[in-house]
């Protein structure tokens, strides 16, 4: 656009909004329970440089990211520090040119094909990555010890461990939460055990006050929250993230089918893995490319042009979907993030 | 990346791929089907005005945009001889300023607030967009006359009616499709009769064949392909595109639990909402942000750093998330395109 939005209904839609008062305390409540380093903010629920700086301002100086672009955006910003790659990649050449450009970058490793890789890029800095439960990556918790030795005999710097629960973060009963968290970090323990360093990486947004076998947590979604995590009760963060839309269409009812209205907000403005987004004062029925087909209840009065926010259920896929995001304060935008770390 | 990739060894993956010969026969077989204006292709499905240029190419000059990032974009690439939004929108002044840069825009309009809007904007083409089934946008077919009639004492061009038979299109049984179409097109019709003007636009790429109402349909997922409309077996168009991604971790059987394999194509890759994608070769568990989580079957052997061709569920949400698609004939890669027209 041409002029600076001065309020939300300046800006096109849909437009990603953050409400600046939420996001704030959501960021002193984690830096408070997890201060500095056990806190090693996961960038890719943001992919924001600009959001990013205020986490750095609230104390953290490390980062976990899961792509080669966002070591990169994160390394240009003045953010490098210290900054985990928490995925196995293949081709380190990009990583490499980060380092050598004065970056400190860890990567994850979990096979002999990437301690391999990692040494011919003259990338010499790693965690072992461990499996503790969740069928993705990790070596097996017997096999971390190998591979550390294996990367040493490379000349690598194997900086301790890392390991994500991931099946644990949306379990609903705390305690049965708890419970599988324990269950994966007496692996994790064990693993460091014969890895040695002094990272033991894990945990995130659903389990950043239970999980304290780990001594950093790579916890992202807290800063901007989804209605997913916003299903936890016990999670002291606040809905951040809203995508505005406008009401571009309604239809009353008719034949027995009660009336809709149709909010330009849709498929390729939210991720769509948890399931549908919420409109608050109705019920969505069905999202399309560009369209939230939505039933406002009976005591909510809807006119074409008014304004929605519409909550998504998966801030991470929501994220990467927009180009920038607009800190508001009620309905007035009072700054612009590029979401400059998309792609790979 | 520095230089011009040769082969798909050499891109950084995820990536989207486009298979040069589908695709060439898939645009064959459309236009043969649909030559000229009866087709007007929906770059929705694509946003790249690269492969607009090959639809343009096999005889199309007229084109359906969902945004208007894509009625800009399509303008600006010299494809601007006749687009149709095909979507109703409030704030029309970035229109009219590809308007009066010399391209044909038209737009749909269900609701006395949109045709105010396109007046004081000063768009003066439209059509009625009329509900035909599908609950979402279009007035009833029995208010498209009086909407017309407003948009004339406008001083509105109104150039015709559409419909979208949406919930026709990925209906398995052929016949029960075709009931329904007929079922949707007798509203559009019967609209048409009302309104006049020599636009009847509706259809998409599971209807082509069988909309025999419409004189232009508005198909565009038939270029590339996604497993959903795969799934209809009248359907005469291929796979054309994939996402490559790379095997970056393996795991073996143990405790009864099969071997997995892990493949860097996620959910920042992939439009989710008609659910998993498919991994030729072996059964997909679950995605992340990042990963397929995928169990081979037991006759394919799997190593880190294999790269595999993924199956996209629905391709418009997945092709948002890239910035160019690869073309390519086999594994040699013959041309780049910029996904150029995301964001609104």
């Amino acid at each position: 656009m041409s002029t600076q939005p001065k309020t939300i209904h300046d800006l096109q839609t849909p437009a990603l909004l953050v409400e600046r008062s939420i996001f704030d305390a959501n960021l002193a409540t984690m830096s408070a329970a997890r201060p500095g380093r056990q806190l090693r903010p996961h960038v890719k629920a943001h992919k924001c440089t600009a959001l990013a700086q205020q986490q750095a301002a609230t104390g953290h100086e490390t980062f976990t990211c899961a792509t080669i672009r966002e070591v990169e955006g994160m390394a240009a910003a003045g953010l490098g520090a210290d900054l985990l790659l928490a995925n196995e990649v293949l081709d380190m050449s990009r990583l490499a040119a980060v380092v050598d450009a004065g970056a400190r970058v860890t990567i994850a490793v979990d096979s002999d094909a990437v301690v391999d890789a990692a040494a011919r890029a003259g990338i010499n800095e790693v965690v072992i990555d461990v499996n503790v439960g969740l069928p993705r990556c990790g070596c097996a918790p017997e096999d971390a010890g190998r591979l550390a030795d294996l990367a040493r005999n490379h000349g690598i710097d194997v900086r301790g461990v890392m390991g994500y629960e991931g099946h644990a973060m949306i379990i609903d009963d705390l305690a049965e939460r708890r419970r599988v968290v324990e269950e994966c970090m007496t692996k994790l323990v064990a693993a460091h055990d014969a890895v040695g360093g002094d990272i033991v990486s894990a945990g995130g947004t659903g389990t950043y006050a239970i999980n304290t076998w780990a001594n950093e947590i790579q916890a992202g979604s807290y800063a901007l929250m989804d209605t997913a995590y916003g299903g936890l009760a016990d999670l002291p963060f606040g809905q951040a993230l809203t995508v505005l839309g406008t009401v571009i269409s309604t239809t009353g009812p008719a034949g027995g089918i009660p009336g809709w209205a149709v909010v330009d907000v849709g498929l390729k403005s939210l991720g769509m893995d948890h399931g549908n987004p919420t409109v608050p004062g109705g019920v969505v029925w069905f999202c399309s490319d560009e369209h939230i087909t939505w039933q406002p209840d009976e005591s909510v009065q809807v006119t074409v042009g008014d304004r929605v926010r519409v909550l998504p259920a998966h801030v991470d896929p929501t994220v990467a979907l927009h180009e920038r995001m607009y800190l508001v304060e009620g309905d007035d935008v009072v700054d612009v993030w590029p979401v400059d770390l998309r792609g790979w």
